[in-house]
């Protein structure tokens, strides 16, 4: 089967009719976000059941529609099933561009490849959301707003087949990104892959702990061992289909594990190991992909006489501007402390002849 | 300094006053629970801003009372310094109990009995609320609400000395585990240091990340990484003080770790590997230390009509009951499907006769 040759979308081409094939998690909550939209969705499951509660939901309606009316086809199969499931789909909808949501993108594009396939139609891509919960009845119409949508083009690809798969990310509310299949695979290791192994570890771990022991488990295990909850099955084709670029990271944390171990008992080695892991933490980008601002800092004394204090918070939350943060800096020489109040760079003035003219001690 | 002989406090005999020595997060959250209850409290640090600040925010007063009038004492510094600080306290308030907060309770305890003091009235506790924040602006009397609060009395210690600091987490919200120093020690050893350095791990593995790979960073990942945000000095002093109960845990996972590896190419193990770790996590207690109760199912089946399954929701949600979980389930040989509702065993009966009297199928 070789592609049709279409013309670029018009700027106001509709998106759909778009099919989804299969109502997962994933799948139903496209079939949500583009309904709400108004652009028609159709929704089919191997397991029929499925469809049925994803459609119930309002994700679109159970049942493929005319093979020449579909212009996008959202393959939302496990890996394992993707490469299957897309083949069929270029070869049943001919007007269709063709894109999957599996987490790994090399090896599916190899396998649909490999089957002999005309890959100009198949844009791969991937929804950076998702849960360890599985099945329609999860499904949020809100999964991908502000979250990242890797759109995994190829040169073979030509830009109005591109441009579809990316309107699908932006009508889901997701931020789109472009890599290589290649690059997608290395990050995707290194910032999702690896933390769901590391999360497992430490939770299999939890299997030799007696259950007095377990009583004390506090928030902080529970942060770090909640996606070791997700599916084995799942994520077994996940580890599996990118497992050379996943044993480089495993590698490295062993490495580092050893370091640890041959530290422990040396304070300053601990120290800087713990130190290393709180900075690189920091390093991770906040919700939408942005560093946190840069702030100005409004520098107050802490008085140090009773209720005064109350005072001065109160006196800061009047001055009306948004707080980011708020900190105590310490003077050792002076012996004295700061109330340090962050604040837009724009907003500092402002406050700061609000804190001056209400009488406290302002550091310049 | 020997301990002064006490009766045992009267039913409605007073908590306070009570002196925190240490104005961070967690003495600043103590006196704010403790001030909101109306007990009286005092509040040091060596910091005095931090004093002051958390004074600013409610949780007591500056300053030290009357020797003789303190009835307990909350050493709530810094593990490398609780010793001497409950040592100092013992002998300057002869008619206090004196408890500490200190992660690790063992080499603490060791350290105030080497010093030579008496340990009748030292019952050391810990507070099993925290996060990675620190200082008193981000105090709250609700920190310690449904949390656990180990209390780690000896033999020496005579009933109504711990009953006092068994009121005191009581108090404050928490829920008092009574355990020996050892067996607290072990127990965080595996369900809070282990996983705090996990975290570390995983999060000093992302410096050699490229920062645009960084972009496709996800939620998953900022929860294992989160609690490796918090203060490398505080959890050099925690893993110090418990290294060698530290160590088995962390040989542990090394040995897991070679197994991953190992296996990594192999499907069955790797899926293995990744349930045993789901397995493990569903082990951890709920919120409130219960694992989920046992409910019903009530099993409908999934009407394949447009529009029914929205109508059987809707009458799920008209039958009035809490439902507790919702599932999809299969029948492979009549290839339907059904909707199991799980609510408490009481409800059962009263949703299914609902669902009947509705018109639905049920499952028997």
């Amino acid at each position: 089967m070789t592609a049709v040759p279409q013309a670029p979308d018009a700027h106001d081409a509709p998106l759909g009719p778009v099919l989804v094939v299969g109502a997962g998690l994933v799948g139903a909550s496209i079939g949500l976000a583009l309904s709400h939209a108004g652009i028609r969705v159709y929704l089919t499951d191997r397991t029929r059941s499925h469809a049925l509660v994803a459609a119930g939901l309002g994700a679109g309606e159970v049942g493929r529609p005319d093979a020449d009316g579909v212009r996008l086809v959202v393959v939302a199969v496990p890996p394992d099933a993707a490469a299957t499931v897309i083949r069929a789909s270029l070869a049943a909808h001919p007007h269709a561009v063709v894109t999957d949501v599996a987490s790994v993108k090399r090896r599916v594009r190899d396998q649909v490849r490999a089957s002999g396939a005309d890959l100009s139609r198949y844009v791969g891509s991937h929804p950076m959301a998702g849960s360890h919960r599985t099945g329609p009845l999860t499904a949020s119409d809100e999964l991908f707003v502000d979250r990242t949508w890797v759109v995994t083009a190829e040169p073979e690809n030509p830009a109005w087949a591109v441009e579809r798969v990316r309107r699908l990310a932006t009508v889901c509310g997701a931020r789109v990104i472009d890599m290589s299949a290649a690059a997608h695979d290395e990050a995707v290791a290194q910032v999702s892959h690896l933390p769901q192994l590391m999360s497992s570890l430490t939770a299999g771990h939890l299997r030799g702990v007696p259950e007095a022991n377990l009583q004390l488990a506090g928030q902080g295990v529970r942060d770090v061992t909640r996606i070791a909850a997700s599916d084995p099955v799942l994520w077994r084709q996940i580890v599996s289909a990118n497992a050379d670029a996943i044993r480089r990271e495993l590698l490295g944390v062993r490495a580092d594990l050893d370091d640890l171990l041959a530290g422990l008992d040396d304070p300053a080695a601990l120290e800087a190991f713990i130190a290393r892991g709180r900075d690189a933490a920091r390093t991770l980008p906040g919700k939408h992909g942005q560093r946190s601002r840069d702030y100005e800092m409004v520098v107050v004394e802490i008085p140090d006489a009773p209720g005064a204090l109350a005072r001065l918070f109160a006196d800061v939350d009047a001055a009306g501007v948004n707080v980011e943060d708020l900190a105590i800096e310490h003077d050792e020489v002076r012996e004295v402390g700061y109330l340090s109040v962050s604040v837009s760079p724009s907003l500092a003035p402002g406050l700061r002849a609000a804190m001056d003219a209400a009488g406290w001690a302002l550091r310049p």
